[in-house]
Formats: C-alpha cells, structure tokens, sequence
C-alpha cells in the first residue's frame, strides 16, 4: 500500500460535494483499485458557512483558493469553480507551475487554454487530467486518447449537452414547443436559469473542440468552431422531422475535410436507424470514426454530481497509479495548429423550413431560389397553418455542397413572402 | 522521441495480419501518440511460406513460438494463437516470467490462467494487456478498469459475441429459422465452421468472466458462469418478442448477487426502449452500471481483423507510454475469490415457450405447473400451427425469483404433452 494521494479542492457546489460523497462512499474500493488512499486534505470555496450536506471539518479550509496550490501538504488540486478565466485559471497557472497534478472539469478554460495549460504541465512534469469537462461521467477522453489511440480517426461526433436533449426528447414526446419545454426544464433543474450557453451551442462547442484536438492531433481551436443552438427549433420541425424517419438532435462534429479541420455544433435530423437517435433525456453520447476501429460509441450521464464525480475521481485514480501522460493525447508541441476548414466544400443534406405568407407565388419563390442556387430537392411538404399564422414549408435537399444552401437562403433573404427567419437543420450522413 | 518500442508477433491470422497492416498505416500518428515508434522485430507463425498479404521479410522470422518470449530484441510479445491453453500458454508464462511485456487477444486463456498470469506479471513487473480480449475493438477493458474505476459496480453485461448477434438480427429481420441462418453465416465468414463456442455461449462467457473479475475485484470465476446460447430460438420466438416490444439478445450478465457473484450467458428478451435492443448486426456492446456514474455503454465492432488490431495497438501504445499497471484493475492478491451466487433467488421476468400437441388440456396442464411452482402469469398467447405441427404457447411471467420458473419446468418434465424441450429467455431489467 502507498502513500495516499492527496488532494486539495477548490469549488464545493454540487460537483464539489459529488466528490466529498464519491471518496467516503466508494474509499476500501478506490484503495484497492489505486493502490493507495486518495485523500482530500484541504477545501476552498466562496462561502465557508453554506450547508453542503457533508462533512467539511475533516478538511483544512483555505480561504484564499489560489493558495490551494502551493498548499503544503497537497499533491494534486481539483479545480471545480468554473469560467474560462479567472480564479480557475490562476489556479490552473500555478498548480501545474509548481508541478502539483491538475484535474478540472472546466470545459471553458480548456477550450481557450488547453494548450497553454497542457505545455506547462509538460514543463513542470505534472498530470493535466479533464474527463470530467467532456460528456460528464463518460470516459470519452480517455477512450479517444488511449482507447482509440491506435486509429486515424476521420469523424469524432454526439451529443454533447445533456440539457438541449432533455429539451429536445421532451418537445418530441410530448410535441410542445421549445420555451414551454425550456421553462419546465429550468424549473427542474435541468436548465440554467441564463440558460444560453447551453441552448445557443457554446457549451457543446467547448467540449467539441477538446475532442477534436484529441482525436485529430491539432490545438484547441474553439474559435473555429460553427455554432448553432436549439432555440429555434419548432414542436412542428420535430413532428415534420419524424413523419420522414428522423430525430432532431443537437450535434457536435468534427472532421478532417480537405481543406482543414472541420467543427460545427448544430441541430441535426439523425436518422432513425443510427445510435444517436435513440439518446433521450440528459443522456450524452459519442461516436469516433476510426480508420481500423470502425465506429465506436460511448454513451451515459452527460452531467450531473454523481456522473462528473465519477469521472474527477477516475482522473484521480489515475495519477495515484501513475497513469497518466500528454493531455491531449501527444505531447503539446506535436499538436497542429489546424486550418479551418471551408464549410461550403462540404457535402450533405440538409432540411430547411420555411414559414411563409399564405399567398400565391410563394412556392415558386422557393423553389426558384433552390433552383439557382443549384439546390436539388429531395422531397418538399407544405402544411396548412403554422403556428404563427403563415404556411409551413419543409423541404430536404439532396446531396449536394453546404455552399448551395446557403446561397439559396440568401437569394430568400428580405423576401416579403416569408415570416421569420428560415430555418437549417444539417442530415447526419 | 524515445526508443522504440520492440515487438515480437505470435499468430499470422486474420488478426495479426491486422496488427501489420494497422502499424504501417498508421506509423506517423502512432509514434506522435505514443511519444515513441512501435516497432515489430520478430514473427512466428506454423506455416512461413503462407501468403499473408503483408511483406514479412522485414521481421525476423522464429519457428519456435516459445522462442519469441525470449528473442534478445523484444520488449514485448504479442499472442495473437489462440487456444486456453498449449502454446499460447507458454508463450505467457515465459513471456511474463522473463518480465517481458505480454498482449493477447485470448479470452479462453484469460477466463482459465488469468489469476495466475497476473500474478507472474506482477512479480517480475511486466505488463499484461488483453484489451482486444473481450469485444473486439470496444475499450470496455479501459472503460471498467479506469472509465468506470471511481465506482461500485452493481451490474456489468452485455452482447459480447458478435456472430451470435449476427445470426439474431438476421433471424429478426428476415423471419427465417436458425439452422438456415447459420449455415449463411458460415458460408459468408462470420460464424466458424465448428461454431459452438459462439452459438453455445461459452465464447461470451470467457469475456463475460474477464469483466466480472475486473468490475467486482474478484478472481476470474469462469466455471461460474451459467452458460445458454441461441440454438434453440426460433424465428417464432423473436416474431412472439417483437409482439410483445421486445427483442431476443445473447446477453452476457454479471451482478453482485446477496450471496455471492452471478453470472450467465443466456438469450434475453430486451425491452426496445434500451440500447441493446438496437444493437444489430456483428457488433457489441457492453453496459456497466455504476454506484456514481450511472448507466455507462460501450457500443463498436466485436471482432474482425480492423477492430481487433486497433485493440491491441492501443495496448501497444499504453505500454510504450508507460501508461499500465494491475491487469485486473487491482493488484492479483487483492482480488477476491467469489462465492457463486444462487440463482434461484434471484427475482426476474421470463419468456417460456412450449410447443404443446394439439389436444384438449395441454393448457391446463401448463397453467396448473406454473400455479403450483407459484409462478404468476402476465401474458399468455397461444398461436395455432408451430413449426413442428404442434401447437406453440408462449407466457411471459410477472417478477418473481427464478427458482419458481425451474420448479415449474420441472413440474412439466417428461410430461407427454410437450412436442420437444421448452424454451426459457430471461427478460432484461
């Protein structure tokens, strides 16, 4: 038996308090498994007085959180405080500066920072360690950076947030609208009360460009990823969506095109017949295209105390065994800085809906602006009485170059003949 | 960089043909992930002259397969034989006991040798990897012994034999009987000429032992594991399933049970609202229930050449990272003996099916032996003209324990009004 890993936590919400309970609950099991004690000697947080439901008197309690890292007696910090900058960063700096082990769940700061951090950390020898920040309590990383290890991977994708599937799975079932569903969810808990991170696509963004810079060797490259979120997706879309044999997910993906690296969060139409299609609820999950693998997914609690405390603690375990290596999969010099690829290039299918005046010409408005922009139609439904009063028109393309669509919509843009804005949702292929 | 890495192949199969190809395809990416060049020195295989479709003139060749585990400029050696025991076992044995690093894709060997193989490799400090051993291609290894480390696990199962669930998919999707299945499978390559370790359930229960082991801290107890396969499910029975939403699976199980360890490999009834139900086709998947984490799955290809060198490459690539420890996921003397658990206190839903002749009181028969064992009835249909001319009855039993089920097919044993054996499939919950 070794000497126990000690640990100094900053951030006691309910991630914080998710892995006080996970180390009293499961600590004969961790010892085992470890091979040694992992041993939370010293907390902070901003309030020292708020009842968290366990135990802290056991803990030496440190006001000042930047000093947990040069905090005595501890090996590794865990950051849980959240927000890309500020007292998480500092933290992050002088931790890994003085060569104690760093675990986060702040999906955030790795998407700005991930490589700043993870070449200090490779300075200074420290484990950099982020299961946690991507797809919760679901080893992703891990099997992207070690499970996968052996593949070129051409296509690393999923869902990403569990709160825009909680929303989009109930409008599906229950064919509500998206601010009702949204309103319930954040009286539950399962939104934020600013819910726009989540539901505007950032949140899935900076976890989307933490696996693309594992999965295809490049640095982090948040700020090139395209990103739409769910706040205008129809009950109507989802039902139009289900009459052809799709699901409408929020989907995040990553790809190698010709040009440069790929990255877009956006609403997708996913076929019944593929895996994503059958993630409800809070549920994450990702799928990693590999050049021998094939396809694998990995699916589970995307969020949550007890998923994202299992996954801070399976980083913690690690670094007690002495696992651990280049965050990023390969040592942060190896990393590419990636070109950002054109998305016009790109090949698909794609739905657009439209909601218009109930008028004659409409139709061939539309239509005509597909035509020059050399759209081809796969199938077009126009519907009675939207909600707003006009008609609806859904239509799926064919295969064709994102740059066509885009044109077309476009030609559309001003036309007196449409309510509202247009609305895109890609096909996964 | 590092020094490379020194590999010494046994077995020139399908698999390690793979291993070759996957090293030279992927060499670049490889060396940047591993920090280091994986590098194979020396192969060995029964027949030199075979055509394997890969240039072996770079390596040197060895006859001896045992000699490889002591080849001067080998680190590691790569088992890719076969077999629980013979030369695959030697190959281990002196391998580790020469504190040479030892990867194998050998379920039955594990299933049968791997407390002892552990033990060898702790005591000179080799690494033992079997990552390819149990579902091809998924890192479910990785994902249980690390993914999943922070948790008590109460429930790890799964579809771990991919020519079963070949054969099951196609019986589905196509209503055709078993036999007739088979001998497609076989004649395409996805089922072995003498297929009865995957039909019969013994290959599942190799790998379903390996993850109990890894998932509960106890010794691998493959002689435990109760062994049913899918040779007696007709194309009656997954039409009856689907009636009732459900699909039939080859489900692997292993749960700590109040008195001891459970485990067995038997056709299940699958609700269609879980992820197994969707899996189709030759690949696996395994789910890993978790005190903290909840529900993880693991979902990729099972088998294949592809799937399973990037397996053992990804093993490769741990060790030359530096990045492995205890193959068990705790150290072998950790590892408790299981107690085997009594089933029939186990509570469950089953599927029975009778084929009954065609004559007045066979029904009350059946009815007055599950009322006598005390088994509750939920559904029962009762279908015209079976395969065999006799009458097919198929009952779906509300929860209760198992041993009820036993006493009632017991009852019925012998019995003059049965036209062949009943058909008992557990039902997942």
């Amino acid at each position: 038996m070794g000497d126990a890993l000690r640990v100094a936590l900053a951030g006691l919400g309910t991630v914080g308090g998710g892995v006080i309970r996970l180390l009293d609950a499961n600590r004969d099991l961790i010892t085992r498994r470890a091979g040694r004690p992992i041993e939370i000697v010293a907390v902070s947080a901003r309030d020292r007085t708020k009842d968290r439901g366990v135990d802290l008197s056991r803990f030496a309690w440190v006001d000042d959180t930047a000093a947990l890292a040069s905090h005595p007696d501890a090996d590794v910090v865990v950051e849980l405080i959240g927000g890309s900058d500020g007292p998480a960063l500092t933290l992050a700096r002088t931790a890994l500066g003085a060569g104690r082990g760093f675990v986060t769940a702040n999906k955030a700061m790795l998407a700005h920072h991930g490589l700043e951090l993870a070449q200090k950390a490779e300075e200074t020898n420290a484990a950099l360690k982020f299961e946690a920040a991507v797809a919760g309590g679901i080893p992703v990383i891990k099997g992207l950076r070690e499970g996968a290890a052996a593949n070129a991977i051409a296509r690393v994708y999923g869902i990403l947030n569990g709160t825009c599937n909680f929303i989009l799975s109930k409008m599906e079932a229950e064919g509500r609208d998206f601010a009702e569903v949204l309103s319930e969810a954040q009286a539950l808990g399962y939104a934020e009360a600013d819910p726009s991170f989540d539901i505007d696509g950032v949140d899935a963004a900076h976890k989307l460009s933490i696996l693309a810079a594992i999965a295809f060797g490049t640095q982090p490259a948040f700020a090139d990823v395209a990103i739409g979120g769910v706040r205008h997706v129809l009950a109507a879309d989802i039902a139009q969506a289900a009459s052809l044999g799709y699901r409408v997910r929020l989907v995040g993906v990553a790809e190698e095109g010709a040009n440069g690296l790929f990255q877009r969060v956006h609403p997708h139409l996913v076929p019944l017949d593929h895996p994503l299609a059958h993630v409800t609820g809070s549920t994450n999950a990702v799928v990693a295209e590999g050049n021998f693998v094939g396809r694998l997914l990995f699916q589970g609690a995307g969020a949550g105390d007890g998923p994202t405390a299992s996954a801070v603690v399976a980083d913690l375990i690690d670094i007690a065994r002495g696992e651990y290596g280049a965050s990023f999969a390969m040592p942060a010099h190896e990393l590419i800085p990636a070109a950002k690829a054109d998305s016009g290039e790109r090949r698909g299918r794609a739905y657009l809906r439209f909601t218009v005046q109930d008028k004659v010409g409409v139709l061939a408005e539309i239509a005509a602006a597909m035509r020059d922009a050399g759209v081809s139609i796969e199938s077009l439904i126009q519907r009675g009485e939207a909600a707003d009063g006009g008609v609806m028109i859904a239509i799926v393309t064919h295969e064709g170059p994102e740059r066509a669509v885009a044109q077309a919509l476009e030609r559309l843009r001003g036309s007196q003949s449409l309510v509202g804005q247009p609305l895109l949702m890609h096909i996964l292929g």
